[in-house]
């Protein structure tokens, strides 16, 4: 018998509180260990989520919690930095283990957190910190343990995909799918972790650190969300072939890092770039087991609260989550690539006056800074007046093509700030 | 340190020795955890597997290997039921625990394998008898354990996989692609176990009984594989807006469960219907999780070696690969439902003559049964002729599809056995 409590009564802490009280006797069916549910903390511990909470399990003080010397497993469902972390400190220096789903934490303070686990001799489970149901720590720790992983790519931000799906389907743009997503209830009053990229930075740094043993890398990631993403270029990535998703992107390249968010151009033949509406899913590629891919819900009370279970029960069976968070800092000769000097192919569209001699100027700019043109496309041809032009190129250093739209967009046949985003898949021949 | 010995140096034995030996550092460092290659047997050691084996590892003599009283964990991967089973057997009796590729043997000897593991304390790991690289014995034992599985649908069987996407997408008929997969090396000279669904039924049989804890019921499996699909019926498939794939199919319905192999239709806007080639998927329903999809390589040397070193890591690690093996066969009381219960949507293609009335006493005769239509094509019109009606129906019993197309295959008017296939999806309102 293992004694569960759980800090915070929102969204997740029901859906977890429910997998443990409705699916308590097929968990102790399928594992031989009964999960008892002891307290729950939460400062309205009036209204109805619908569940039956036994009595005496409801309570406002959260020491009935992280001090009760019954319970094996404190389960941190607040979220944010404070207090969730000092409840966390608490509850490990007290000799419990912890579950949380608290990416945002764990992203940025996780080092701290992990260092007390392992000095109490107790575990932290997060497998609900990333992609909500779909079980990608555990798939990370222990089921491709045997590779090297190579690479990441996640789409694990369900509000973001979402928003893409939604602009992508019906050409909406991006605030009026925004809107329908905050009146759906997939995005929160204030959207801007999500829709920044923000909290897929947080998950992707957990991935990285499991992944490639760097320490948490948060504030390394190059992050950049979909705010400003057009109508016009998700059209044009269709003509071309192409997706655009909000991906997380880690890769292992010449002995460093690249740890990278931002709206990228996906073929539509992958499976991922078919991932839509809030799904989540993550591809990982290992040295051995090649291409696999993850997919599910990356949030909501039943999902998460699955990932959250299936944690306490890797406590429960083990006496810890199954290792692998040992790895994470144990490669602090890995250094994360410089924002600059990562490769990608990239996508332009620039602004352009329809005069003649434009696409000659700007290629000669591009061809300067060693940026090769594999495809472009011009539409609306109307003399004198400015037009999208647009680019696919072949593989080129971000710093130069960085420095390449600068000189650009200071030509005067250039009529505003040209647009780019990065492509990820096969390079055209 | 964990001294591990491989019985079996074929394919997927050299790709398990080939991590063991040049991932041996990296897994190390993720897990602290040293695996040490002591033995590998084989017929033939002489053959240059393009691997660097430390001297003194090959052997000829399985005792090398069963009856070293230093290695731990015994790798068997010579497949076929003898005399893989007797390896099996005298390591567990010699207190080694066991990990296997072995599907066929698991599926109908696993009963007797687990229970001579339980008496002598020790764990088989059988990842890599599932799917290859994915993890998803892994899933359904350790990351779902906080569900009911409700579904299961699995692309299982690659070699079935690779001739199904090569019809689609060339029009190509059956035995063209299944030439061209031997060419290939995606099926063997003897295809029978893939074709016809046997191999996807083993892995069928070990799946449900880790989900649902039924005995292991590979005799009570519907299997049917894919040899009688034609050109036609996939072209058909396609202009309904349907693929059709070999599926695993386990369902758990009214307290009954449901096992069945068969060639099914399911919609091209699912993602497990976009699962092309050799690769695998694995799509699981659970009560708390909703939908989750697992995709990869289901078969090969390093995707299958890189499960079988995580079933070692996991031993490694626990002393045991994570329980979930003893939940196999507890649910005696859950019964295989007949395959005449099952219910489904129904594609058919009648061989019916193009004379007025035709269409009005087939369906007079489905309409007996219960069967209702949802859709028809007429195709081809030429009076008099024998030409393809397809019909596709609302969930109907199988029972009364078997009885209702014996009657209309009397009929004078239809010129050829009717053909079917069960169809997967969201019905037709």
């Amino acid at each position: 018998m293992v004694n569960v409590g759980i800090i915070g009564f929102g969204t997740v802490g029901t859906g977890t509180a429910r997998i443990l009280i409705e699916n308590g006797d097929v968990i102790e069916e399928k594992t031989g260990i009964r999960l008892n549910l002891l307290g729950i903390v939460d400062r309205d511990i009036e209204r109805d989520r619908g569940i039956d909470i036994p009595h005496g399990v409801l309570t406002r003080e959260v020491s009935d919690v992280l001090d009760n010397p019954d319970i094996d497993v404190v389960v941190e469902l607040i979220g944010g930095i404070q207090p969730a972390k000092d409840f966390i400190l608490r509850a490990l220096n007290n000799g419990k283990h912890v579950v949380t789903a608290n990416k945002a934490l764990l992203a940025t303070e996780g080092g701290e957190i992990f260092e007390t686990a392992a000095r109490n001799s107790v575990s932290v489970g997060f497998e609900a910190a990333v992609a909500g149901g779909i079980p990608i720590i555990k798939v990370l720790k222990e089921g491709l343990v045997a590779n090297k992983v190579l690479s990441i790519y996640g789409i694990i931000n369900g509000t973001s995909n979402f928003i893409l799906t939604k602009m992508t389907e019906s050409g909406m743009d991006f605030s009026d799918a925004l809107s329908e997503a905050q009146v759906l209830g997939y995005a929160e009053a204030n959207p801007a972790l999500d829709i920044e990229g923000v909290d897929t930075a947080h998950k992707l740094a957990i991935m990285a650190s499991l992944s490639f043993g760097i320490p948490l890398s948060y504030d390394k990631i190059h992050i950049e969300g979909i705010t400003t993403l057009t109508p016009q270029d998700i059209e044009f990535a269709g003509e071309l072939g192409y997706k655009i998703k909000l991906l997380a992107i880690a890769k292992s390249v010449n002995g460093e890092v690249e740890l990278r968010v931002h709206p990228t151009m996906i073929p539509e033949s992958y499976l991922i770039s078919k991932v839509d509406g809030v799904l989540n899913a993550v591809y990982v590629v290992g040295d051995a087991v090649g291409e696999t891919l993850y997919y599910g819900r990356g949030a909501g009370d039943m999902p998460t609260g699955s990932a959250v279970v299936s944690d306490i029960v890797d406590i429960a069976r083990d006496g810890t989550v199954s290792s692998g968070m040992e790895y994470i800092g144990k490669r602090r000769d890995l250094k994360v690539k410089a924002m600059g000097d990562i490769e990608s192919m990239y996508y332009f569209r620039f602004t352009a006056l329809d005069r003649p001699g434009v696409l000659s100027r700007i290629s000669g700019i591009l061809g300067d800074y060693n940026i090769s043109i594999a495809a472009v496309i011009q539409k609306g041809r109307q003399v004198g007046a400015a037009v999208p032009l647009v680019v696919l190129t072949h593989r080129a250093r971000e710093r130069d093509v960085r420095a390449a739209l600068q000189e650009i967009d200071r030509l005067d046949v250039v009529a505003d700030r040209t647009a780019f985003i990065r492509v990820e898949g096969e390079e055209a021949p």
